[in-house]
């Protein structure tokens, strides 16, 4: 196995083609595929595909058809794919077979199905017919592709990023409240795209209280596309306090409202779907059975866009992957809002993070955390 | 007036040198200079000199001599200094005579001299003697080298920078009280630079008390320095606290305890200066008084590493330039003590900043900004 330039070139254009259906793969992963064929003593892309939502073509499909469309005979061209080509049927037939039939005659996958279950077999089915395979190429950059669903498949949890915009001294609110805006328009406008590539938004019944948010996307840019789905807008409400004329039960896209005991009132519109989780000990809902249950539902990537309480609860289970937070220049002083609501005593007990990336927006600063284990 | 890329390669070459002088000008500003002579039909520089400490020579004579000690004819040469050449007999004789007297042909400075009562005499002087003077060059590089002695010459007010350690969630300490540490080694060796470039370090009673800190220069690179002086330590302490024991009043180096009345006990050793300054309405001590008290003594940068208490005191009348946080990837949680106490009410009273520097020490982040007006 080696990998040369041109290899290089082709899966990268693949990883950008994937990346198209950044805000519209929802469940299923970003992937994407390019055909490639010498002509005339020269390689060329015959065809080229993504994969744009769940139940339309997987991206290789869509990169035959196009190459057939186009008038390519695609008997003999290799196929750069940025995930191993599925080997089930699903809502549509297994893409390895359908590599088969269009005469491939070698693949290049940048990664492996993640799915232990399944992990392995498409390389297996295009091996069975005498299709090259080889595998690895570029594979950081397709596991960044999919962080979400990757997790989901290994660990039946989704990802978990958590937003928060605070101030340089840590504040999310002044004591009465009053917290818009802390951050500037770049930074908000940044947290639609957030919002947008998650399959659920998650908040508390403090914030729906207090705040009245609608927390759906807004973006311009992102709204239009035909395959956009708002996320799923999640409520945790263990105490039953929301009240069902909050802004975030109106427009479009599903709800969860969230509880550890059964809720009586069924005055919420019907976009709303009650959850009655299994409670802790406390009477509060059980994060991870939430998470566990929006993975099940096929939610790959979470965001949390909550108060400190809810913030905090999920920081201290270690529910949360990655921490995203946008920091105005100001000062909000000491009797302002905490960030994230923590019960620690000593320094051993913090909650260590490590930083990935840091960014101007605006005048913000927008600095993304991961996890310590 | 026109400068070409030879003058700008040789001034960048003067504040370079007066950058050799950073820690131990102090009370002086940092000044470099750089004379250049044809020789051979090529520009060379024939003697390169930088102010070091007060009461020492200034950077033109040191230049002059160095040219002179090796050969060189000094007349007819070109002068590249950084800040105008001083015009009164000080501890040293005026340079704008010791150019003339050298022969010096022209003079290319970067800046007046801040000093209101005495800028542009120097300039006047070498134009009396028929020396050519042209000013402006790198100007605010110029600025930059001397941001504290300008702001002294200009206000009567030393330059304040106030430093934090922060965790992201914004906290300097558990509720216990426990800090140490929040940031990891390269954020503490930094902040050894910050108060090595400052004439006085200010802290509180309370971080005395609590944390007893030496809050001296330990660098190893700057120490051995013979012309390095440590800072003065000034402890705010309006309630008469303090032990004399605490560590801040020993070792090298003079401190300030300052207090808003008269203090009974003088068991403090005698290199600690017990000063009496007027109090506001509250008890506490005069900050502005404090700085101006400072400015009278010849101190151009104070650094304030002290409680929220006291740091928010400074930030609320407006009294830091420059802010610089050092920021943990960790969270303290909301029990956490505050970075300042700030009383405020809305957002509308938030104390606005600027933010001018990012970068990354150790595993922390270094955040600079400024105050806005």
């Amino acid at each position: 196995m080696g990998f040369n330039s041109n290899d290089a070139r082709f899966m990268a254009r693949a990883i950008q083609l994937a990346r198209k259906g950044w805000f519209t793969t929802r469940s299923n992963p970003r992937v994407g595929c390019v055909l490639v064929k010498t002509i005339n003593n020269e390689l060329q892309i015959i065809g080229e595909g993504w994969h744009q939502k769940p139940g339309l073509a997987h991206a290789e499909v869509n990169a035959i058809n196009a190459a057939q469309a186009n008038g390519h005979d695609t008997s003999g061209a290799t196929a750069y794919v940025t995930l191993e080509p599925c080997s089930h049927v699903g809502k549509t037939p297994p893409c390895a077979q359908g590599l088969i039939d269009a005469g491939v005659s070698k693949v290049i996958c940048a990664m492996t199905d993640p799915n232990p279950q399944v992990s392995g077999r498409g390389i297996d089915m295009l091996r069975e017919s005498e299709v090259l395979v080889e595998c690895g190429l570029m594979e950081q950059e397709a596991l960044d592709l999919n962080a979400g669903f990757v997790k989901r498949m290994t660990t039946g949890l989704p990802r978990v990023t958590a937003k928060a915009a605070i101030s340089l001294d840590g504040r999310t609110a002044m004591a009465s409240g009053e917290s818009q805006w802390i951050t500037g328009p770049e930074a908000r406008a940044d947290v639609q795209r957030l919002r947008a590539q998650s399959g659920a938004v998650i908040t508390g019944s403090g914030t729906v209280m207090f705040d009245d948010p609608s927390m759906n996307v807004r973006d311009e840019a992102i709204i239009p596309d035909p395959y956009f789905e708002q996320p799923v807008r999640v409520v945790v409400d263990s105490k039953h306090q929301v009240n069902p004329s909050a802004k975030i039960f109106k427009g479009q896209g599903q709800c969860w409202l969230v509880s550890g005991t059964k809720r009586e009132s069924d005055s919420f519109s019907h976009n709303v779907s009650l959850q009655n989780l299994e409670a802790c000990d406390s009477g509060y809902v059980n994060l991870e059975r939430l998470l566990r249950r929006l993975a099940e539902d096929g939610v790959n990537d979470v965001l949390i866009e909550a108060g400190s309480e809810l913030l905090g609860a999920f920081l201290i289970k270690g529910l949360v992957d990655e921490l995203q937070v946008f920091m105005a220049p100001k000062l909000l002083g000491n009797t302002a809002k905490a960030m994230a609501k923590l019960p620690l005593d000593s320094m051993s007990q913090a909650i260590n993070l490590e930083l990935r990336d840091v960014r101007q927006i605006g005048k913000d600063l927008k600095l993304t955390y991961n996890r310590v284990d």
